[in-house]
């Protein structure tokens, strides 16, 4: 079996899927197989597959579509070889009637043959990209979760689903601003570019120091707030629109898969 | 003999210059032969042209140099075909001892055998990919030259040159800045994306209302400014540096070339 402690950085994806499969993995995966594509994951009945796949396509910033299962599959082989869609995140959320009813290692014994599996891009990837450039992350400095809002700018309603956007949020000076936004710009399917940039009150959200998700982490006065959609958003979305069954990754727990960060980039 | 009152966004780059040339045009050439580069022109003795070249290659985002003519030569094949430097400007500017001596719109009459022509890019050309794109640019909009600001950012000094940042300003809301950072990166030898964003005095800039140089424009509660480096920086820099003899266009009198706008485009 392979032990968490054996798990860094330098891991192969395989080798992080293993752990979370055998239960030994149960936390987060940030840091770990460093240079791979990690992706949130909704799971779906097929009665509502159809009608969430319109809602992605009509909002590809929070919900950038990396790829969908065949209903009932557990494997994957966009995201990876050896995968098993029920066994390899490290913790589980299920939801029923709307609400989160259940936190699971392993959802195994609640797979359905009409289950169909949405992977969507994780800020991850575009993270890495600003570090590589040289750019300081303050939530990564600080070793926090990255702040998310809940935002007042409605999504797209499309296929049964709708609500308002949720935002995570980077501070930097005005030139790392600027450059965050070119690298970002690269990456369309793990979120892109940023949705907003200054006044956090014109997106409806009142206190940077009181994010609705993760930590709060400081911003300088010289600082511009910037906000990219955020992973979190269908979540929510799942949540308000009173989900019969779902199945998602549980927040930080993320498939960690065989696609390298890089060929995500546009250039 | 062309008169002016025929040229406009559909006249040929070479009409313009001819106008410019026989002295019927001697105005501003915003918005003429649209969707071909115009390009600032600083012309400097030989013994100032090599140290004046290096401080350019130091200073890309004011000083994007797009062509450098041979001693004497008063044309300029990567510019145009049919081509005077020193007859197709509407006005230049001569500069003596550090001071702008005369407003001529010709200066065959001064013309050397020892001067070396500088081509830098100019903001027109990331203009119209703005408006192309659907953006609204404000003092195109308000009918106004572009506000204008001397910054406390210190350029790179090199070749005996030296000097503080000019910067131009144009003011969009969040999203259309993220849009414009994009767009403007593209174009890397017009002077590029951004070189700030939102508060001005982190540049030097107590007043926006008050610019150095060109008109003010209306900023909005909900607006952010955003600064890019501005061709009159190299002007500032030849009085700066108390240049014994120079030739520059007059600001907005530029030289119309064959270049197409999108030619410039990186990608």
């Amino acid at each position: 079996m392979t032990s968490i402690a054996q798990l860094d950085a330098n891991s192969t994806p395989q080798a992080v899927r293993k752990a979370a499969r055998e239960g030994s993995l149960t936390g987060p995966t940030s840091g770990l197989a460093s240079g791979y594509v990690q992706v949130n994951l909704v799971i779906l009945p097929e009665s509502q597959a159809a009608g969430f796949l319109r809602f992605c396509q009509a909002n590809p910033k929070p919900c950038p579509l990396l790829a969908v299962s065949e209903p009932g599959a557990r494997t994957c082989t966009l995201l990876g070889r050896d995968l098993d869609i029920a066994r390899d995140v490290p913790a589980y959320r299920i939801y029923r009637h709307g609400h989160v009813s259940d936190t699971r290692t392993d959802v195994a014994e609640d797979w359905r043959d009409d289950l169909v599996t949405f992977a969507l891009g994780c800020s991850f990837t575009f993270e890495h990209a600003l570090i590589s450039a040289g750019l300081q992350v303050r939530h990564i400095d600080e070793a926090r979760n990255v702040p998310m809002y809940n935002t007042s700018v409605p999504l797209t309603p499309a296929g049964g689903f709708g609500g308002n956007l949720v935002v995570s949020m980077r501070p930097f000076v005005a030139a790392d601003a600027i450059r965050a936004i070119q690298i970002t710009t690269r990456y369309p399917q793990v979120h892109g570019s940023p949705v907003h940039l200054g006044n956090p009150s014109l997106i409806g959200v009142a206190d940077l120091s009181a994010p609705d998700y993760g930590d709060s982490v400081s911003v300088g006065e010289n600082e511009v707030p910037v906000f990219w959609a955020c992973g979190v958003t269908p979540q929510q979305v799942l949540i308000d629109s009173g989900i019969e069954f779902a199945i998602t990754h549980s927040p930080g727990h993320m498939l960690v898969t065989d696609i390298p960060d890089n060929s995500l980039a546009l250039f």
